[in-house]
């Protein structure tokens, strides 16, 4: 079986998305929008919804990119739906490992079990300039903070048994012997613990993680329970697939981490018509924006570019210091089709790089169904273009397809987020 | 009009709460809970429900103090409630100005401009080491890093000005001219701004304080909109409210400040009734479980005290380094009432020294109105001693007479928590 998880952002992940006449551009400030898209979510039987995080605006006459903080919209989002799983993204560099615990555990509580914990580094200095560093820490020092981290979250949430709380009006509220410290020292982080909020319902809300770099799938072995992955076409997901199972084989783990490639998809009646949805898209996308856009996935001054030109030559992935896994997706791009500029910008509007699919319901279910079956995905993190048309379009005609052939649940067969992802629930480490 | 809040803890603000055959202590983690109250409360028309917060369990044997993370749980009950104002203690000595001044807008949108924020400075160092530090920062240095936090969140929701969300589809999303960094560089942050969420719906989350120091009272004079004050008794109560009105007047501010002193109310359809409430609960109270709260408070060792032998001589207050207020109210009730160990327990038990109202209905109006009437205060922070009873017996019975007496509103006359308390909506300072 698949999982299939939304991941909402904004108007939707093409940049030109909040321009479109039906965008619900003047919603972003209510919570009901992203309530209804959730609702919608659950009506096809999705695993979970998936917000990413930001500390800093960018660019913000372009378009939208933040508005409300996800922890508290997927709180707003677990009481008007019942069974689908919240995912939030939560920074490792900019909280504490006690806050970042506490948080998660209380919406696992408030949710009954449907909290997922997207853990990032985060990349860019003017986030880093939001919370008291002059600058990002280093590539390496991020992960080596992100390592500690999640030990030390792990270990709040087991800083409190199972049936530690006795509620013997009696005698005592909770079995002392069960709850205890864990006296975390390490190079990054001091934390004595235990958690004010007794153990999750999950155990551990899932921990999902994204990460194309040496130290992302290192970690992502180590740690993560689901992966956000990004994959262009079916060979590069099939090398990344391949790659991080059998480094989660190495790290000696049991659990079969599902991988799940973020997925754009163009969805008509027939193929020309969900071709034509793409290209109006395309169309309301300013090329400085776009331009604006490709210069932060590749760290050049891409603002003189010939639109119509061919793209320069770039330097190679080992000299790219930023977020590695966007930044081969674009080399590769240009190694395999030899773009003009223009051409590039249109690739990169939706999803920056992640792969798209365009066509019928039947088509889109084919291709979803061939990465599936032939070791690319276990599943895909939906990046409806436009929110919430392209949802919709997916949630009423795909759906059925992958249900009629037996590669996606009928109805939710459990009421966690584990459950819907076949993860055991942990017990104290 | 008075100004009346219900400030929900645990199982009820009286330490054996949890111990009553009816308390709900099993659905602590159970968000209904939590959202019944606040339903409660907004039925007897209440400007705000209330959370304090901590970052540590404390003798956790003894009965409930955290569980559900506030703002998290104030989300889900603005999803359940229409009107109610949302208060949430948020430490500034444990977050960095961004995260608090985000979670808060965040939680003012989707509210729909409800959202307070209850600053702290937290005062434990088992606290402390939960969040990197070995020890709590000293009072002095908490206040002047809360002072700087308090600007540096008041400019963060200031850098987006009202109006600066375009949403032009076809030019600009956002005007830039109204989006601001603030570039604050102090002693104890660093925040470059803009914030990522535009421009709370009340301009700013209404700020609340609560300090009876030297350094708390100035802080409040110069900050606060709203107190929660602690007062034993009526002169106690005017002498902490002539005081802070001064200061408010000198620090040049307009504005009339609420000031709302805890109040513990016991309420009987008789007075014996109302009595035999208190001693119930009383009863239930196991006396070293007293003695470690009273340590906790006078920061002595108390635990081999004789129960029935009178209080031993207390350093006077200026030797106190712990929060003031609560220590000068249990040298006022030696000083006034001569208690032994066990009538001084008796009075801590509930509330830990805030004012307790014992009666029916009309008696505990009638002493309310008193208060009101005569320079104690501007409404009351309600402290149920026991949840949902307490809560239940002052909605039903004491709430339908403040408003035949014209003290209470009928119904709600705003939407926001400033339209509740009688604050104007600020502009960007």
């Amino acid at each position: 079986m698949m999982h299939i998880n939304l991941f909402l952002f904004g108007c939707g992940h093409h940049n030109a998305a909040w321009r479109h006449p039906d965008s619900q551009v003047e919603r972003l400030g209510d919570i009901r929008y992203y309530e209804e898209m959730a609702q919608l979510a659950e009506r096809g039987k999705l695993d979970a919804v998936f917000f990413a995080d930001g500390h800093a605006t960018n660019n913000i006459t372009d378009g939208p990119r933040w508005f409300l903080e996800p922890v508290t919209m997927l709180t707003a989002i677990s009481r008007a739906t019942r069974h689908i799983g919240l995912v939030s993204t939560i920074s490792s560099t900019f909280f504490t490992p006690f806050h970042a615990a506490r948080l998660m555990a209380s919406l696992d509580h408030i949710s009954g079990g449907r909290a997922g914990w997207n853990v990032v580094t985060s990349m860019f200095d003017v986030e880093a300039r939001n919370h008291g560093y002059e600058a990002m820490p280093g590539h390496a020092e991020r992960y080596a903070r992100a390592e500690e981290f999640i030990q030390a979250v792990l270990q709040l949430w087991d800083s409190w048994d199972d049936g530690a709380l006795l509620n013997d009006r009696a005698g005592d509220y909770v079995d002392e012997s069960r709850v205890r410290q864990i006296n975390h020292r390490g190079k990054h982080f001091l934390v004595d613990g235990p958690l004010t909020v007794p153990r999750p319902p999950q155990g551990h809300p899932v921990l999902f993680q994204a990460g194309a770099s040496e130290h992302g799938r290192a970690l992502a072995a180590k740690h993560a329970e689901a992966i956000y992955a990004v994959a262009y076409d079916l060979p590069s997901a099939q090398a990344y697939y391949r790659d991080v199972k059998a480094r989660v084989k190495a790290a000696g783990r049991q659990v079969d981490v599902p991988i799940l490639p973020g997925l754009v998809t163009f969805i008509g009646s027939t193929e020309a018509e969900a071709r034509a949805k793409q290209r109006a898209l395309d169309e309301l996308l300013p090329a400085e924006t776009s331009l604006r856009q490709l210069q932060l996935f590749i760290d050049q001054d891409c603002m003189g570019w010939e639109l119509d030109a061919p793209v320069p030559p770039l330097p190679p992935l080992e000299a790219f210091t930023g977020p590695k896994g966007r930044y081969a997706t674009v080399l590769r791009i240009i190694e395999t089709e030899r773009p003009t500029v223009r051409q590039l910008l249109g690739r990169l509007a939706a999803g920056g790089g992640h792969c798209t699919m365009v066509g019928t319901p039947e088509q889109v279910a084919d291709q979803m169904e061939h990465w599936f079956r032939n070791g690319g995905a276990d599943g895909f993190n939906l990046m409806p273009p436009v929110q919430p048309d392209s949802v919709q379009d997916f949630v009423d005609h795909v759906i059925p397809i992958l249900q009629r052939r037996g590669l996606f649940r009928e109805d939710y067969e459990h009421t966690t987020l584990r459950g819907h992802l076949g993860l055991a629930r942990p017990g104290r480490q």
